[in-house]
């Protein structure tokens, strides 16, 4: 379990960061350790403990639960050759790591047919699928402004910003209360998602929901990109979606005596603010998730 | 013209801040170098510049304008006692100075009578208007919590923070970001103002709109409290109130090159989104704040 | 304060009913006992404690505090001629009834106009400004429905259901619940109100919102018959109008034990719902209240 | 067709209630006088008579209908072996009682998850999936407040008020009127359904759409607990879902003649109210319903 | 009465057309009339049946009646010095011929500040007050565009079109149906208006209502330009403003037979719509309406 | 490839119209053409350069390319024997043309019971599904009235009206801007459509999101009419759906110089304005369109 628990410990001083990051290191590294399991019991532990470890390093991410259990469910758990075994734990590794890798590839080159000529983007936080669908549109040549949140407290905007400079991309940064009075500029809003319910609702950096009201009010559409993978199947159950309260620390490192400081990590925003979910799929309703998941990837709902 | 020069400097530094420290200070400067004009020709000499001195530190102000024209207005132009005539600058100068103390007093009055034991009010930056509110309210005995924002990009919300922590309030700091998330603990949202216009809509800090958003969306009282002294009468006419863009060293110290910022100081919120205005008149809707100052400062609007 | 006792213990037994019932009742009575009243310190004392007394037999009556507040200032404190000072009581209760009195038929005469033939209305709970308006209506001429609300608790709506049966008007009555269910067929809505506050909404029987908001969801128009005088002074102070609690055996005689009851009196229908408030000025917006309570009863805000 | 009669009639006479129990009785009744028929010719009248005669008593319950339909196909029309048709009779009923029993438990086991302590919840009617889940919450040990409304014109906020008080659950009781007015309050509405419609609406006691409305103006979640056999075919093919329209006695028995009463027992809540239809899928969208039905019970599709 | 009946002849062939024009011609000719009459008493019928015919040529017209009253409320009855009598026509008529002139320049002074460099400004229909405002707003330099719908049934949208154009603004023609598809690109839009009601309604071309509708779904803001003079009292005294149907050949010359055709020509905009009134005292809230007239046209309400 | 020549001209210049006759024509010219091939090279060249040339005659028909499409992927490539290569494109091309017919059939049978007598319905432009509904529902024997509008620029309304009147149904017309103020009168609404996108969207004449909003302020019930035929699949890869500009001629014959006009064909009604498709599945939600794909034409998907 030395892979398991090096990598749980990564991900928990976030040494690893970032969904797909989290998701493909946890896999491969309960694949790591169940190749070098001799037995069936000596494997079954690795599977049970390894999962409930890397699960409970990062508990509110569903790709990375998904990911593990894709790896539980496709591994044997009664097996004589050793050989056979091992085939199957690198098959499993490597199918969901295809998943994540091509799932990315596929809404990147979807999202950046979303993106016009002249158009002006507004995005909040930093999501990798984000910036890479707006690379890719300025690399096919299209030439748009983005204006984007600095996302506070922990300023990932200042990551995005520097990706899209990078690139070449017009970039403008505001703060966080801003959105709302450059919304008349702005062609169509794009953020990333951390979680998708059952229901059809998107769990995004705080804020995220904010800036999604601000859209609907004026109209403006709000697509959300996304893997199918991040739809967290605790959520038909009945469960709610949890959200996390980080470090207080990250507001005001030296606030006065007596003040309370609450930092959620994440809002919810309902899929009624949602004009479209950028999937592996396609560009869908949010209403079609769960269908989108029951096609590609039933095994989440099992 | 020592004294507007003096004063025109420190509004402009910001030495000098918060909408009525600057009105008061700035009828003060031009009264003082009024009393030592020795012929009218010289008094309508620092009239005329003075008030334009002072109205250009700090040009999107109308409580300052309005205290500056009342002066303006009720000092005669053609005099041949000097001791009348400094009779009179004294008078218009104490006279302003009551209305923009007295309007307070009474506010503050009006406005404590709306917080109830138990409730749980949002506020968004600083404004002496609402945290004299709040205070009074506590010290008349009611129990009820604040969240407030930390107010990106200059933190006001942490001054706030202390001055309602100190007064012994049960005070929450939030992100910006964070105001919707929070909006269903809420039982009404106060804000102060920098400007009112003709067709009822306030001028606050950057951010309020969206927070006035959220609160609609939820059905959440939204009240601002603002003396009418901050009506802006050129709006009546058909100007568009400024919106001051403020320097973006504010938001980021260091960005990268290339990358653009934008920094507005404030933004409109429109009277569809204020159940009520706590004036000197009382609580009123947004849309009677034209005829309450036909009321009760007509000089205004001449 | 003979008349005074005696009214005050009808009123709070509900023996005298209907805003301008008790108001008027409560005026005369205390015009009565003022000129039974030999020094002016009876007078005064009458006067004081009468008003008290009769205040605290309802206190969410503003029509009624608003009459007697009339006569309190009308009427002298000082004076030597019993003769003059009994002319002078004579004189206000006679000018406090006729602005009652008038208010009513003015606002009838204006309220029938917005009926049509073929007109399908709905009214909640039972208003005698509002069967005035129909039965008016009716007698000019005019052919029309009404659909009205039985108005749990109390079945105020049965009431209002006989005099409109009785003025041979076409009638139907529902269920509180299903007054969605029929807004499509309304033409427009009419209620009267038991009190209008400084902001311009409207405190009337338990329902009423939500009928208004029905209403507005299907753009139906919502109109409020009140008389001016229903203007709560208070409210412009910052005081809350307060929601009486009725007791609960009107809702359920007989509970199993341990159930709770909560049983409201009236809500508050914002001004966003009502696209009109006739009154003795006209129809006019809910945010012109203020300034025609300022044109006809300016004592009311003193 | 002893059974079939008996049953049909017991239904008609209300002495059978409850969606579950009726479409149980009924598949019941139907199963038995199968038993008893001799002949292929007297078993498929007794099942074309049978359907018939039961779904005409009460012709507004699709589960009643699907049950009913569940055995018509599923028994064979042509046999020799009488003991093989009876041994499918038997299956045909046994199952589709296991469909509606099965379908209970698991709704009320994944809507007890969304319960949470603290949380205050608005019902209204009675509905055995909503008291069922409340209870569940409870004996799980959560503890939370429910509001609930009478339910006019049949009171059945009475049977929820006593199966909540009896289980030992913090219950409050209101007028249908005021679920607006005490909607702050509301953490989550919760309430059962009759019928659900091909477009994603929810058909259920009238009232309910109102209280959705008030939900939806304060963003406040609002849940359908329904199983999937609510569904009702006909709207798919363009009929619409009929509203049955009750005895006027039930509101008023004895009305001043001349008066005109309406009853709608039920009205539509679209699906844009609905936050999430919880069901033995799992928490979905209303959207998702109809896909829902079809992976579950295609054959309602046929 | 030679000059009255000319001109109401002419009003009635739409020889004279344009709410300005119709006013001051009636009130003209009236004055004309009354200036013949050798007799108070043919004075008095000149004023009482040229007032009736003049109303009658075009009774949806408050300024028209309103200028009339103006006319008649300002003469009087009872004299014997005919130069004296003569002398009050004349002053009266001139007095509100220089009502008609001022306000129209005030509002096309006001309204101009409005626009901005770079702005997009969509109207619909013609009004001279509106094309006055952007002709202004370029005369004074600044460079705008404006789309303009071409206004079924009577295309008066190309009247608009043809005065920018000559005047060198930048002018873009759509059908009316587009009006929501082009809003996106839109700054204001902005209106005339043919009566204001008492509830602050604007009553304007048909179609009207429908471009406020998709402004207001995008948070565009919307202006209406309107001397207070079209204010129509009889709606402060419950009357509806009625709505004129015109003929039908307007819409389709040969239709086929049986086919009925509806042809309306104002619809009502509801002051929610509406942002600013652009109007004699300024930019107002509709709200304002009533109070302005009660400042600048106190005998309009009389 | 002559056929397929005469077709695209036929199709270009308009001789052929509708999206039904279009598609039919363009298959059946393809198939007529691929029959005449006597090598699978020539008729591999008759398939891509024929269905090449067919679409780009008409580039926003989604029915046009998915009956193409069919044909393509039904047809074999590689083949020897010409007779049962023959036969094997005569049975694609009678399939494609089956599920054309059929799937009007269906929907004009749903979509009739959808109309009750009494009903009033607004209609937009012309489209055949909507008056062959109408008409059917009529023939059935109900009575209603149809309030259509005349649908500028083109007047597609009056080919409506004289289907409509020759039918027999009581049909009123107004002018495109009357939408609004007619919705009062209407039960419900009917349209067609050209395309539907994979987000729910339905693409129809200019004006049709504009009755859409409309309908949706008032909340009368929205539906269209359409096979699930136009269903564009490029919009699930992240293309928009192309807006025709057409000839602004069509606007106005003889403009004055300088004029700009635009005229685009189409517009955008989104899913969140419609209460329900009517499609050979049935009365579903637009959120359910991808998935009635998915089941009924899985081909257009791939």
């Amino acid at each position: 379990m030395k892979s398991i628990k090096e990598t749980a410990g990564k991900i928990k001083r976030l040494e690893i960061q970032g969904a797909t990051n989290v998701a493909v290191s946890a896999a491969k590294a309960l694949a790591q350790d169940l190749l070098d399991a001799e037995t069936p019991a000596e494997a079954a532990r690795a599977l049970d403990e390894g999962v409930r470890k890397l699960v409970s390093a990062r508990d509110t991410e569903p790709m990375l639960r998904n990911g593990l259990k894709y790896v539980q469910s496709h591994v044997p758990r009664d097996w004589t050759d050793r050989d056979e075994f091992r085939e199957a734990v690198e098959r499993a590794s490597a199918e969901i790591q295809g998943f994540f890798k091509e799932s990315k590839t596929r809404i990147v080159e979807i999202g950046a047919r979303r993106v016009r000529d002249g158009d002006t983007i507004l995005t909040h936080c930093h999501s990798s699928a984000v910036t890479g669908t707006l690379v890719e549109a300025h690399n096919q040549g299209r030439r748009f402004r983005v204006i984007q949140t600095e996302t506070r407290p922990k300023y990932q905007g200042r990551i995005t910003a520097r990706e899209l400079v990078e690139a070449g991309i017009d970039t403008t940064m505001i703060v966080d209360s801003a959105a709302r009075h450059f919304m008349k500029e702005i062609d169509f809003v794009v953020v990333g998602s951390d979680a998708i319910t059952s229901e059809g609702n998107v769990i995004n950096k705080i804020g995220t929901s904010q800036v999604a009201l601000a859209a609907s009010e004026a109209r403006i559409p709000f697509y959300v990109v996304s893997t199918l993978l991040k739809f967290d199947p605790v959520t038909i159950r009945g469960r709610y979606e949890a959200i996390e309260e980080r470090d207080t620390g990250e507001i005001w490192d030296a606030p006065p005596e007596g003040l309370k400081i609450r930092n959620p990590a994440f809002d919810v925003t309902r899929r009624d603010y949602i004009h479209g979910v950028i999937t592996e799929e396609g560009v869908i309703s949010p209403h079609s998730i769960l269908e989108a998941v029951h096609r590609h990837y039933p095994w989440i709902l099992e």
